[in-house]
């Protein structure tokens, strides 16, 4: 199932050592000019080899516009465009076909593909997929930003230290500039610190990532399967190593009495905002018109230099495996720019289908 | 967007103040026997009314079958199934168009559909549109059922209240004798005492369900947008009051090391197997064979006998609201079954799209 | 597979001897006053016993709003609508389980559900099942007719007869009032005699219905899957009897030099027109802003009451079956408001797909 | 609407004066072994400049592997296949933005896309864009054959000449050696002279190809909306210049008594036949076992070099346009493998979907 979308249709293609990881896609309204240089932008906040806290993997990741633009302008044609797959380095991976690394998809995925699978860097379930998402969304968010709706990622949490709230103004002038992308700049030296002390002992620390959106309107999102809250959840959990999303309060609310939770209207200049967020911008799966916040919890990194327990599948014996190679201790910060440019594919697709951007749209 | 699923597709209809709401369902194996009891205890177990913690609302919720059965087997048309609306009060509803309740869809659904929703009981966006869910999903887990697989949930949390971790066979053995759906002895007893506090407080609780499914094969899931962590969280965030989903570890996942969240392999009886399952049976978006364990979680009830701030829509005018009629102060019980079976409804469809039912399958 | 389109989604349930046919629609923009007598005579249209030239199966085919309108206007909820069916009589069906009826489904359908479908009627083969798309080309005309789109069939062929060409005008002011729906009153005197011929000679006779859409806006259509042909002859595939589809001069246009064919653009009152229409009013999949005009070939009714060769499913042995009960000598009258409704239905998707209706759609 | 199937999806990219067409593949079971020399034989019988009947346009259409396959077999991975675009010529193309050509998509791009279309050779609307179907549908062939599924594809008009009916086993031994790829060597000398005149005289022609799926089981459809009719008319309707589809005795059935055209059932080895075939393998929108008859009606081709009347789109001013440049005065015998490879991806979508090809299929 290799396409996300109603109305912003994305077809993702390739793996992660085939020749190419790439998106052609649908709904991008003819005549609309995308900025290449900003795409280029977020796919180099994703790329390997950026600091030494992730992995060292040289891929240059350069966009290649396939189909779809002429003279920089979207022709209504979808629009292909791929990075090609340059240091794919498959030597170890034999191995972890016969002897499975734990907390990867090698083994599901040899059962699933009855041992036919490229067992080369986890071929589909590959953290490399997750290219083309970003490259589709950031066509997204140029749609998007003309109606003021903006998109902003970062990290609160990592290798067991929190950040505390910190204003998004100061996240969006921070956070980019320190390697874990986080806009607490007490808890950004501890996280460094901790992804430091993980790699030293050959292990690997997860982290949580808080995706904001703002400016939108109220009311998108489709019921009853397509609330806001499944579009984007199954958009999220599409991304390797995610294991839990929440909106607003989340599990918090869980906790929460209903007279604290309910946040209350209010008229600020003549809108109808709430006094608080704890729905997270979402209400009955519509949003409210309140910035849209997202939680995701990342785990840590499968891939530790490390002997691990594990199973030799063709003798069927009990077995070592040490993963090799290179590998990130963290890939949270990595998976930031991916949380921001997914949230603004999933969003672009909700608002085309509910017909929020207004106008005569075709293509 | 009411329909879900590839293979085993289920269109709901109906909204909670209307006629009826109901489901027709397409992949049920013509031929296989369906157990109409077992689908009205569901319906049942979903039921208001059943203890004094729930809503008082009364509704039969009597299965009627409309299509697709003959002589008690599927005969390979879509089942058509249905609960008849009968004690719908819409009073108090207009009201809420004007003067929208906190934490609920009143203003977002207005916006939305430009006043010409329909406001008793929030339409499409109420609670009742789980009945369709509970039922598609009990005709899921019986033809799941001699496969060997199955579902359970259970309240893990509530009012603030955690359980302790419970061997699966004590859950099952408790949990449905208690009116938390708890399998905890001790926290029930405190849950129970939650509830009622909020209640004489004229408030409300939330909770956390968990959901787990047995007896799964390896491999299901459809990389790379229909892993099985998005087809499920997609239809657990359909469920109205759901906040947050997390699998295995969840967000715990996130404060740990790699070497302690990867589940080792070892052999079983001959079967691969994981030391732990931090994974929550999904690997890849794959399911690892393991128990897949899911948590959900659940606000407080929005609907609190209180006054609350508000915004007058008409006059566009700070106003108050005072939600009246009959309502929980905990849903989390009811969502105890919606969960369970939403589950089956959504591991149905993967497992016939992956073709791990085996066989022939035809219709 | 029961639900059609993507912006304008109908789902269908029911069959032709269960409890009812119906149908849950999606994206009828909310606030838009729905005209039920109007959807009622579309039914009326369709429904037996009109004529001796029909089925005398009787149905009063009574549409029942079972949700989504409030004081006749859509909410934005799906409207779910249905007809019961009131005079199934199943007693000859259990024969045709064993000794198929050629030129029916019963053989293909025991098959393929196993022999556990419901033979009664054809089960959802049949013909009844084009009453819920009737309704939901109803309600998608009574969107369309503000926009000055408007939706025309009438026979062109029946019983080895050909109509003439007739203006469209005349087809709108004769074809209703005559017993074939044909617009040349000389072939329509033929036509009857030829359907009276086969009745008294246990035949049945087929013939080719003409639809004509106008007032269409160009560009509708959504390359390369979701060509305006592909769309509308999915669904027109759908109609029971349907064995083949045309756009233009169709097959004609096999044995055309391209000089004829190529339609000559040219100014007429400032918009752009074409001289001649060969393309039916689609070029490269979308709409031209020329009349849409599409032909179907409806199969003579398969059901006649003389003795036909058939096999004896149990004993496998050849076998005789003549069918008994109540059918039309010729069906095509009856399939025109079919074709004429579904045409609709499709084209309200293709549009609200492509934006053309313009304005803030929501819902 | 750039992907195809629910089961075999094909998501097709590029267009024709871009980098590249291709197609990413899902559903081709993992472990098959793919003859990609077989895929490229499929290419060359549909690419140009094949005989001086078609277009010069010089395209080597090399087939290249992107992703998904291991050696020789399918990863489970989708298969990404593309062929380059060498040969575009796009001198000419800015002509007829301003001055479309008749019978061609270049003024309904124009409105469509709002000017923002890339107008050289009609982007996505090009017949170029049949090459990803070839390969998508050489692949399923390859899937399809150890199940004993064949498909052939001839025609049977052209230029005004019919081919009179020839056994399969002619056709399959005579039609790909001759430049009209028809069976029946007397119409095939008419047709090339046909052909030959429409050239001398600076115009095109038209035909009729007919498809043939044989060793179909029984059943293959899905009531109510992908009937076999409707799932393989929509792929057809897809290919540019296809105006009509009919299945069996189509639009002659129209003509037809019910006695006449009923399919009379018996047995044959101790299988169910018909003894005739006039609903072309298909009742009730299923399968029968018998062969799958279709045939397709193709437009003379829009391109011919005479000067046309036309609408200066820049002007609003009437104007006169010659098409230039590299055309097939008849794409039919190019059209031919289209078909027949299309047919192969269409029938492998719904029996995949069916379960009909049995097993444990995954992936």
């Amino acid at each position: 199932m290799n396409t996300f979308g109603v109305a912003y249709r994305t077809a993702v293609f390739g793996s992660s050592h085939g020749a190419l990881v790439g998106c052609s896609v649908e709904g991008i309204p003819p005549g609309t000019r995308l900025n290449l240089a900003e795409v280029q932008h977020e796919l180099d906040r994703r790329r390997p080899a950026q600091s030494l806290l992730v992995s060292q993997r040289k891929e240059a990741d350069r966009l290649e516009i396939l189909d779809g633009l002429l003279e920089g302008m979207a022709t209504g044609t979808p629009v292909v465009a791929a990075v090609r797959n340059e240091d794919a380095d498959p030597s170890h991976y034999r191995e972890y076909f016969r002897t499975p690394r734990p907390g990867h998809g090698d083994y599901v995925a040899r059962v699933k593909y009855r041992g036919a699978n490229d067992p080369r860097g986890g071929g589909q379930l590959s953290g490399r997929m997750t290219a083309p998402l970003v490259i589709s969304g950031a066509f997204a968010r140029q749609v998007l930003a003309p109606h003021g709706i903006g998109f902003l990622a970062h990290t609160v949490a990592l290798g067991g230290v929190r950040a505390r709230p910190v204003p998004l103004d100061s996240v969006r002038a921070t956070a980019e500039a320190n390697p874990v992308r986080c806009g607490d700049p007490k808890a950004t030296a501890e996280m460094v610190a901790a992804v430091e002390a993980a790699r030293r002992e050959r292990d690997s620390v997860g982290g949580i990532i808080e995706g904001v959106v703002t400016g939108l309107p109220v009311g998108a999102g489709e019921p009853f399967f397509l609330s806001s809250e499944s579009a984007l959840a199954a958009l999220l959990f599409s991304i390797p190593a995610v294991k839990g999303v929440e909106f607003g309060a989340g599990f918090a609310a869980a906790g929460m009495r209903g007279s604290d939770h309910n946040d209350a209207y209010r008229l600020e200049g003549g809108r109808v905002v709430t006094r608080t967020n704890h729905a997270g911008g979402i209400l009955g799966g519509l949003t409210t018109g309140m910035p849209l916040v997202v939680r995701v919890a990342v785990k840590p990194t499968a891939s530790i230099p490390r002997e691990q327990d594990t199973v030799d599948l063709d003798a069927m014996t009990p077995a070592k495996v040490t993963v090799k190679g290179r590998h990130d201790p963290c890939i949270v910060p990595r998976a930031v720019p991916v949380v921001e440019n997914a949230l603004a594919m999933g969003m672009l697709d909700l608002l085309l289908l509910g017909g929020h951007l207004g106008g005569d749209r075709r293509g």
